[in-house]
């Protein structure tokens, strides 16, 4: 028996009709259907610049269930709006250091072998409010640049092999064909590992704010260098230096020079229930319940502490634990009502641990915009509402 | 390097911008995405009786990817429709043999210890039209009332538990609040087993069509047993002997008599590319790919025969392998372009091997309507058709 809060108990029932609902005729079958009317979880901090089509909208993870994100909730990360691409017309053309340039339908992509995978895809620049001291208000602002999916399509390694690359190439710059062309280089070793040219998400067709028809899925690394709507494979010996890594996406030190091509994401975690924004209707039993992930690998350990991080006590990790995927942890608590710290950190499989936001600033600086992945500790006052620190 | 159809190296293309797609400014940001408009796989086969809201529709399995089945393509058997259920008014009461009555609102129930768990749910009557010689004409048809979400909810166990069942308890009977009131009698071991009351679906709140706000998931067991848009839990020393589990979802013998409470749906699979309806562009390489799955526990192996079933290769399981949860096959084909006959068979951690159809027919007799797993076969023809045989 659970050591549930007495107030489970309080409520007896008569011998009646036990219920409000009134028996009617329900409604018809549909053939592709809907949320509930009385659903309304959305995308939160949609932001856009004076730009048209550059902006984010972010998960609500404190909303959610599980591990995958509906992919109606999917973040976005947007640098020239999310294009209408016809599927019958697009192409996948690979060129540069290769036998020979090829070019190919989605229905010559769908005939490769193919591979299913669960991963989180992460904007680097999430949390990114967090270091500049700007906390996020609820789970959606602070982690929100996070989703978790699962994924088919081919390997990259497949369709490069299929292309013959030549062995002085050494990068494949991706390009993306929205109207920015969005373009990143991806270091060959990192092609033929684990990369995936996607064309499904959670058992359909990609979404078009996730690359319709097309999108390149580098696991565990930054989400800006998985492109989008991607059309064109330049297979060359140099890095490209794009615009978006050399400009952006870099990692700033206090003397004023950059790391670039910092691709991979680092173990995080964050608490989503209880959760900034959220009330806890009293004290008692509560379970304290989030999500985890590392771009190294797999999670190896979830650790949740109920004193803003001076002890911590290892939380349940539900469900299949998978290389760069996120996994949902969970904790039991009893609240005793007073005024609590609660906070969560990720160990992954290579013995990694999520530094606190204090241990970044003093090894980066206060330059970093990117990679933030710092503890993340929510507070709960003793009405039961819980805020951002 | 794959022996991939030569097919793939025939297109070169131009040093010249590579695709059809004309740069643009895209689409803005929405709260809750859409898929592509290019998108028009739907619920298939929806069937409906002179009698309001009793019907069903199927999942569209030859057009899906991967193992979670989309919320939006989840298959449907309703007998009344699909209510509309304020959840704030919604309640699930426990009555009969417990120590107190207890009435539950949906904050209470998420405020118990929470689990999320990829499961699949199969309607009895899948594949029952293949026993009758009606072998459905694509995968839709054949298997269609079968899907596989990753669901999130509390264990039966636990609210039980918390009601203080009685010592003379034996079986659970689940009632709906659909108009129909479709209720179930649940053996006690399974409802402390692994019996989940779900309230969440791929990551978000439950399907209207699944059950919102509340249904009982029932792992492995058919689906008519899982009752949804649940609103009481009657713990009774005997079944209720209701009209869902007397009168239907039984297994008539040729003498006339019938098994009731036959609950488990046993191993099964079903290649859903190639399969019916669909075209192969040409002879060389193809992947053969389906789903595979098991009310026992864990798929142990899925063989694929290319001779209609005299001689089985093993395939690759896309991993995770999860207890009563589908998982995707997959397995390598060079086609010589000849009429060919292929066939996949589901073994289970148990042993337990997928029979064919002339199997089941000897071992039941022609009068079983329900429970029918049989090995399904495709015909591909010369020409690249597939059809059902």
């Amino acid at each position: 028996m659970l050591a549930l809060g007495a107030s489970f108990m309080a409520v007896s029932c008569s011998k009646n009709e036990p219920t409000a609902a009134k028996p009617q005729s329900g409604l018809t079958m549909r053939a592709y259907g809907e949320r509930s009317p009385f659903e309304k979880t959305q995308r939160g901090a949609r932001e856009s610049t004076k730009s048209i089509g550059v902006g984010s909208s972010r998960t609500p993870l404190q909303d959610l269930y599980g591990t995958i994100t509906p992919s109606s909730l999917h973040f976005e990360r947007h640098h020239a709006g999310v294009p209408v691409i016809e599927p019958a017309a697009h192409r996948l053309v690979i060129h540069g250091l290769v036998e020979q340039a090829v070019s190919f339908t989605m229905e010559d992509l769908r005939r490769f072998p193919s591979v299913t995978r669960p991963h989180f895809i992460e904007c680097s620049g999430n949390g990114g409010g967090e270091l500049a001291g700007n906390a996020g208000a609820d789970a959606s602002r602070s982690h929100g640049l996070l989703s978790n999916s699962e994924w088919t399509g081919v390997k990259l390694s497949t369709v490069l092999e299929a292309a013959k690359v030549k062995a002085d190439a050494k990068w494949v710059i991706a390009e993306g064909a929205d109207a920015c062309r969005m373009a990143r280089s991806i270091p060959m070793a990192k092609a033929m590992e684990d990369s995936l040219l996607v064309y499904a998400q959670n058992g359909e067709a990609l979404r078009p704010e996730q690359g319709y028809p097309l999108r390149l899925l580098l696991p565990g690394w930054e989400g800006n260098a998985s492109i989008k709507w991607l059309h064109r494979l330049h297979v060359a010996a140099e890095a490209a230096m794009t615009n978006q890594e050399t400009a952006h996406y870099t990692d700033l030190h206090p003397d004023g020079k950059a790391t670039i091509f910092s691709f991979e994401m680092e173990a995080s975690s964050v608490i989503t229930r209880p959760s900034g924004g959220q009330k806890l209707a009293g004290a008692g039993f509560h379970e304290v319940s989030g999500l985890a992930w590392s771009g190294r690998g797999k999670v190896a350990k979830v650790e949740v502490s109920f004193d803003g991080g001076a002890n911590w006590k290892e939380a349940v990790l539900d469900g299949p634990v998978l290389p760069k995927a996120a996994v949902r942890f969970r904790i039991p608590w009893q609240w005793d009502g007073q005024p609590t710290l609660i906070a969560s950190r990720c160990i992954d499989e290579t013995g990694y641990v999520q530094p606190t936001r204090d241990e970044i600033l003093a090894a980066r600086g206060p330059n970093s915009q990117y990679h933030y992945n710092g503890v993340k500790r929510w507070s709960v006052k003793a009405d039961g509402s819980v805020t951002s620190v």
